[in-house]
């Protein structure tokens, strides 16, 4: 008896190019999801337009990029269904006719709404594409049927709106909609070399793409113990950001890292070295996939057009049964 | 040197069957304004679901009975690009597109947006896409570079807010969107049977689609002079809902209807009797057509898709310069 396998739709929203905090946040988990599940995986193009749309100048190159990361970090366009969201053009229907049942308040009370109209100082986002930024992640969710979503628990808000435009769907036209289920994923704390959020905004990201040179760069400026002054006093692994990474990219030296370095053994510049050298390794069949795949932009097209196709076969058929349990 | 036609555009939105308020109120107008400019005339049914989406019972075959409407009242499918909103999906991209450049407190002040809230009491219609309203209007307008909308006083805000949309676009994007001017209509003033606004809800409504005879049965439950009572009392027209009918509908009997009432010369029973007749006499052109049309479901289908196809051709090309200038 074979099992079907469940439906799991996620995507990355269109910021900029890809670091390091996005790779441990979202795709290492989806390269583990992607043989044990029904998966479609998207660059969320459109949701970055709600907070980029005023300078656009690189937003096409940021699409691409991002998708050739897809790619590099060894999601198989022949397992999974790889598309950018744009290249559906469902979506943006669905999101029209989710529009018509969702009501305001409940966009209103989403959480991280009113605190990102906080956090994002100087740029006009308060737009109604905006505030609909739940209603079009409801449709990239349903409209597949997606029965999990990856996320952390930050995100549950979203999730949980998306499951209450399901039920309220269902509720008005009938059984159609699965509720998307929560596939909580344990996420490393990965912070930016100066110990903030890792962000494109702050300039302390590692990106996906750096060479082994920018690494090094961005290593030697990392946030160290600042009680530890000279080589010869103790460190204080803890609030280290270099030993943060050394956790997650060089794991196998975990507990000799941390005891040359309480010990006073290993100087800080030693220690990031073989930090730099440890996450160049680590992203090395990333760094080689991405060469492989950048070589080839007629490969990539084809990829991507035929990530498109099979992201509308399915789209097509689930907004057809959406439009008949809506009788329009 | 001939002169470019300008490009009107305009929709009417889904609620239900078509009646003699929206046919003089928009549909006279727009078979006036076909040969003249070029036109770009919808059945507006997303539209009717931010209203309508509690139950859409009926939804499709309102939809059908417009599109035949449209037909019937002498709209030329040769002239005019006639089509059903839904059939080209272009419009939803762009809704979200904009959606995205559309601050959310342009939308919060405009006036008919609080005033329905208040007005349509029972059904649930703050959603998201109740207040999106304007931006899916706007959408429609831009989607073909229209120049010129056929409105009313009342409609002027959203008129107001379209043009805002497009200068906010062309300032962020560059010049793509004209902005299109009103083309503001004296539309006659038809109340219903009883006096209030002619609609649907009230009930109070003559249907373009309607038989003779009901027809006649609803101008004889029409409401005249209160202070009328009996046959020998002379009436004053300037209150009586069928003397507004009989200028409209039986206009060269205009006169000769105003002496004999204010004279007593007339009972009300003989004068609905003469309005039913007139209206009849008035609407048989379109209920001709009508008939033909009906009696012929292939020739509408290929009507309809002929449609489509041409407003898909034009709002391709416009959202695909729009993606360019957006660099989306």
């Amino acid at each position: 008896m074979t099992r079907r396998a469940s439906r799991v739709v996620s995507g990355s929203r269109v910021t900029g190019r890809l670091h390091l905090g996005n790779y441990v946040g979202a795709l290492e988990n989806w390269v583990r999801l992607q043989s044990e599940y029904r998966c479609f995986f998207f660059v969320a193009d459109w949701h970055g337009l709600t907070t980029s749309y005023e300078d656009t100048t690189e937003f096409r190159s940021y699409v691409e990029e991002m998708y050739l990361d897809f790619l590099a970090v060894g999601l198989d366009p022949a397992q999974v269904v790889l598309f950018v969201q744009s290249d559906v053009k469902e979506h943006a229907e669905l999101h029209l006719l989710l529009s018509m049942v969702t009501p305001l308040a409940w966009l209103e009370r989403v959480p991280t709404y009113k605190e990102q109209l906080q956090q994002i100082a100087g740029r006009e986002i308060a737009t109604y594409g905006f505030l609909g930024y739940p209603v079009l992640q409801s449709a990239d969710v349903l409209m597949y049927r997606g029965e999990l979503v990856p996320i952390g628990q930050d995100q549950l808000p979203h999730l949980e709106l998306c499951r209450e435009v399901a039920r309220r769907f269902n509720h008005l036209y009938g059984p159609v909609l699965p509720e998307p289920q929560a596939l909580l994923t344990e996420v490393p704390w990965l912070p930016g070399i100066d110990g903030r959020k890792m962000s494109k905004s702050y300039e302390n990201e590692i990106r996906l793409g750096s060479s082994p040179a920018e690494i090094e760069e961005r290593v030697r400026r990392m946030v160290t113990d600042p009680a530890r002054v000279h080589k010869s006093d103790p460190g204080h692994p803890e609030v280290c950001v270099a030993y943060r990474f050394h956790t997650l990219f060089n794991a196998a030296a975990r507990e000799e890292t941390e005891t040359e370095c309480t010990r006073a053994g290993i100087g800080c510049v030693e220690c990031k070295q073989r930090l730099a050298k440890a996450i160049i390794r680590y992203l090395a069949p990333v760094h080689e996939r991405r060469e492989q795949y950048a070589a080839q932009p007629g490969l990539m097209q084809d990829i991507r057009q035929d990530g498109a196709r099979r992201a509308r076969r399915e789209a097509a058929a689930v907004l057809e049964s959406i439009r008949e349990a809506m009788r329009v």
